[in-house]
């Protein structure tokens, strides 16, 4: 067990490198921690401007970029008057600040929308990839009641290392773009659909049931989720 | 209101042709009457093949033709015991008996299966249909994962009238066919499938939740409903 | 496979008929295509009034029709802007653009309502089928706790070609409407009822365990779909 | 508050006539205690034929009559061996033993079962309202897609002064059949069904979201309790 | 079968009598029809003010009186000033309007509230049931957690001769009570809690699953339901 | 940060004297990993009666005692064959071996069971406190439907440091009891029921929405949680 | 059963202590009922500010001191314009007053929140156990994704007489705290996530299924109870 | 559009190549086709021995190497009978055959299991892996409540280019490595567990609301997807 003591001893040497420490500020959401040379990302979900606007700039000033999912307009502006280089993805809800050196996208990830509905979820997903240092190939609108469109971009489907597919309703996109690639396909339900739809669990289980290989799910409209493993996936391709 | 009651007498007349009298025979379970010039069906699930004979031989003597859902073997021996001219369909669990003069069979009905496991669910809903007089087109095996295959058969998808569409796992594929044709889908979900599947309430949802058009659902492994509805729609076609 | 590729390419030649190019308008969702000589569908839900005009304007210009779908008023006000001749139905919230030479309507479809919250719905199918050239009787306020209404009309429900049932609360309508007619119910369930009613779930249930054959069951509300499926199945009508 | 530990001391005089005593035996389970000139039931369901037995022994022999309910035909040769006169009613799965002087059945309760698997919960309501001195009257095999065999029997229907309604499936006929009467309607949902029946639940939810009044429901499968509390009900009544 | 016809013909002629004929006004909802000589029922959720007062007019002027149910304080603006004479019972939420001649109320029933927040609910079935011409007795906040408070008024308890019993949380009250009386017990979840209480699934569930005898369950919130339900029942005693 | 290094140096000494060293033997599943000085506990269910006694055996040659839990009669024949002093508790479904030095049980821990079909998950906690040096006082079939009996047995109950209270049903019976007495109440709900209690979910619920303070529940059937956590509190009691 | 009378009016000389007894104030809510020399609660939840107000004057004034849960900062100025010394703790959403003489807390209650989402829960917690008398340590933002943090504080962990855990999100922190410790674990789900979270469901279920020993459950953002039942667990520590 | 067409054209080019076209086999399952240059994969659970062996044997003739899955000890033998150099995995309950040239395994993935009782689901995943020309790395009984063990095996974890991570119960284990790490964590739950675990839905909620990033989820029981997913994602590794 001694030996054990120094494994443990030297884990907890690269644990230290992760990012927890605390930032001196007290509302400090940790809730997505993310690994040495990423961007700290800040759920902005429940938080008020304000407090957004804090954290950002602490993180900022710190670690040189961060991104904040789930912001709105009004989080913005506030992140805005502190660091005048913010940006702002209004379809993905995604504020981005990054002022680390100029860095080449690595090509790879395509993420898909079945519908102009799952497209804020496709975004997050996109935007999330790229501060990865991925650049991601958008497909839009191209649900399984029209395969036809589907099928015109089988090329480009096909060249991807990695797919997000994203999609609500009966939530069948991903499966079946799963059986024309054989690339890894990311699955992405959404929240979008009526009825007996529970919020994005019709296309949850429909995702997890799918017989095409090569898959695997997030949760309902984690677009962040999705995009982060997808970077990560495309990072270490050859 | 005078004229209500007449509307209701004659509405009772109509209905004292339903067949839903007695048959002088305690343990008939009439839950599945049909229409007038159409054949009884008997559940058979939760009966005992003895008791599957007697109603069959009744119902025969009195109508002409029989269809028993869900029977055993077993159930199948003791019926040919005393209608010798029984038939049984292994896959679709049924048996049959008719004696009505020689029909000619109308085309226009196709059953659609996903997986080879989601067969004796089609095989009763083709069953089905060819009692109600529709001649049935199957196709088997073209899940939503090999979409290729689905595509070989696209000219005669389109031609059918009606079609039943029988799927398991995640309960893609009527979808998919629904967006390939103009004419009406009758979507099964089937119990074929592990894990959160819930025994068919994955695709069930699924299927009440496509972005297709012209599409409705039956209960899950319900074969006998889609192809009855399947039956009665491809009768009245032109 | 010779062949296969073949019947591929013919199957894609009909394919390319279907109204899913691209409109060159980037927030158009089409999650409701429709078959050749039908008007295209807009789903009005989460769409700004603005975009609903845009697009409804776009489509009408292209294919002379347009059915637009869960439409406020705000949103009709915007459309009439455009397309003067637009026009309104309050209950069924849906607007119609029909540049289409006079068509004459194919009577055969009866809309049913179990109690007036259910009016939107069954209304929304009407409008539907009524676009798909069906000529469309309605009865309402005919729940199944009060049977002796429902007789009364039993005459004009036994004439109906295909029946559009909706009903909210323990959703029984379509069993007793299915158990009287001859002709194919499509059952609606609406998300109207209070308590353990969970928006729907419980007359979803009802109507897909439904012990009357020759019914099928689309998803909670969705009129739409009910109206669509009772106007192709009428169209086929000898 | 010294009045209320007057009420509180008679209220407790009254307590002590509940049958609740030990039977100085071991293993009873005295889940379903009744009340003062009632017969002691024993749920036979999860008991040994030899528990059973004892137990339907130690009760005779203090009360001079007992009820098992759920209880197999081993069950009853085990019993019928320490007590002669015990009889079992196979359909309801009920034992009785009845040594209490010769009573006049009060008239008034009516048991209904939608179809014959529904039986042996109808059959299990009756026996134990007959048990508690009303006379049954029973009609079988009406559901809700034949409703003209219900209403050949509305007279008798609306005669009763309780109705006990059972069903399985949609659980659609104690709506339809509390619309026709002016009793109250005590509804039992059964677990028969397949599919998205989920055990009962699809008939329980059904029968709770009924617009009829004058309805309340117990649980799936609760013959006892249904015609416990119709006898009550009965025995009241003027 | 001819006497059949006679059956049916006279069970019409009884049905007629049922209040459902057409008030000559379209938006009328009759959900809750009720049987001769009772007061018309609203449902006035999902209705304007502006509607109720409409119904609410036409009905008294047809009946001399209605209840209205789920009423605002400004539908019973709406009513009060077409019909001077009506009342409303702010914890019910209940709007009543009865010219019928002096009645003397009938003693027996007793409705329980577990805590202050079931009051709505109780209030609501008090009410309904006073209109059935019962007297209603009351007893408040006295939860299972307080049993003490329970006991004190045993004796009140047990000479109702029909008990409502409202509870929302783990809605156990009705188990208690039921344990402790003869009467039946028509038990009321409500959807107070929070937390895994789903909107009062929990005590719903917890009160089917009752091993107390003697009671039945009317749905989530359902306060006119038990409150009909009691009335029909205590008018029926001896 | 250098502290936080020391910090979590001592707290993986601590760590080190956790039970979860490998015991040179494969097929151990430590689920239920326990702290100093208490004996390892080995979840029986899915093991064979060999691998049980395997595993029973190389604990107690370690730790000197052993608790089986979920354990049939033939795994007991097993182990007994190995350990001539291993005890079995036929209703706990328990193995119990212990050499520890004779030690003194501290009063203090109360298991009731609310039925006699709970007392499986009844005796599991109270043999799983014992082992951890408890004196157990039990109380039976004292469900809320007879709260007389359970009433006689207060003051037994309000000795108690700390209580487990068992029920199947509604589970209401932890409600009670939590608001009887000024000890903490642990509530394990069992899967005793039929019907609508979905396999103790409605139990489970019931408790978790108690508005009874002092209470908190364990999984379903999960007697060894409610007895170890039970064990743990009444060991810390002055 | 002379002796089970005299057992039973001690019990009930004990009950009458209890503080049920009516405030001669219409409104008050007793749903948390707590034991002798502990404050009143009041659930302040669904009540309006004046109520609020009003009920919390008049518990102090008979006891002493008041606890008011979910109290928005309305409510709180409502209260301090009766009660010039209440305190509100804005996080804990809880005002509290306290009259009592000073009392020395005991230590040994931590309080462990998952993320700064979950603050309010565990503030809830800690005010609660405070009012009871114990000190309590808070340790915040240590969610199972960064276990780092939580090893660096282990030795404060280790040293807790009893812990409350709270965790939204996939609720793993109980069971990896339980894993830690000695101590009895109170585990409390928050309704804090998103997607398939089911508004603290998930929680819920991932707690309850713990494989940690030595650890019980609350409902879902139940702060108090937990609280509650670690102060009276701390309370009879030696 | 003329462009479309050739990509659709070369786009079916590539589709045929997919290991799709029939066997000339009538019962065979395509369920999980794969891509090319991988195993055939046969579900075999739901398949006779004789069904199993057949299908082996002529996807082995035709692509030199098969994967069968949930097999019984069964169908090993009988496809033993026909493949020689058949392997049987019991744990996995896999059988292999391999008939392609000596291949070098790429290290890279690890496959975690939390319980011994995982190991089946674990060993479906590592097997299905190797398959796919991945060299796996097994770690087993490393659950959230023994994180200590899990520390130990850090540096082994932080080598690994893709974790698949096995649990049941409350399914924390794969939250707790993903924040380890810095690799895809690939989630399988399993359906070990009892009480309110619900087959596996519980980890698997729990799993899908991970606040680690990094992560995503297979459905219940499904090793198969997680190893095929994992073994492409290590296949194209720099």
């Amino acid at each position: 067990m001694q030996q054990g003591d120094l494994s443990v001893h030297s884990a907890l040497e690269e644990l230290r490198d992760l990012p927890y420490q605390d930032l001196g500020f007290a509302q400090v959401d940790h809730h997505r921690p993310l690994r040495a040379g990423f961007p700290e990302v800040v759920f902005g979900q429940g938080k008020t401007p304000r407090q957004i606007a804090a954290i950002a700039e602490a993180v900022t000033s710190q670690s040189g970029c961060v991104l904040v999912t789930r912001a709105t307009p009004a989080a913005y502006r506030d992140v805005k008057r502190r660091l005048s280089d913010a940006r702002y993805d209004r379809t993905a809800r995604a504020i981005t600040v990054d002022r680390r050196p100029e860095r080449t996208l690595k090509p790879g990830v395509m993420v898909v929308a079945a519908g102009t509905s799952d497209l804020p979820v496709a975004a997050e997903a996109a935007v999330t990839a790229e501060m990865l240092d991925s650049q991601v190939e958008r497909l839009t609108d191209v649900g399984v009641a029209g395969v036809h469109r589907l099928l015109d971009r089988l090329p480009a489907l096909r060249q991807a290392r990695v797919l997000v597919v994203v999609a609500g309703m009966e939530g069948a996109l991903p499966s079946l773009v799963a059986g024309l690639v054989e690339a890894p396909v990311i699955a992405v339900p959404t929240s979008v659909g009526y009825g007996a739809h529970f919020q994005g669990l019709t296309p949850l289980l429909a995702m997890l049931n799918s017989c095409a290989p090569g898959m695997a799910v997030v949760n309902v409209d984690n677009g962040f989720g999705a995009g982060y493993l997808a970077g990560i996936i495309n990072r270490m391709a050859a």
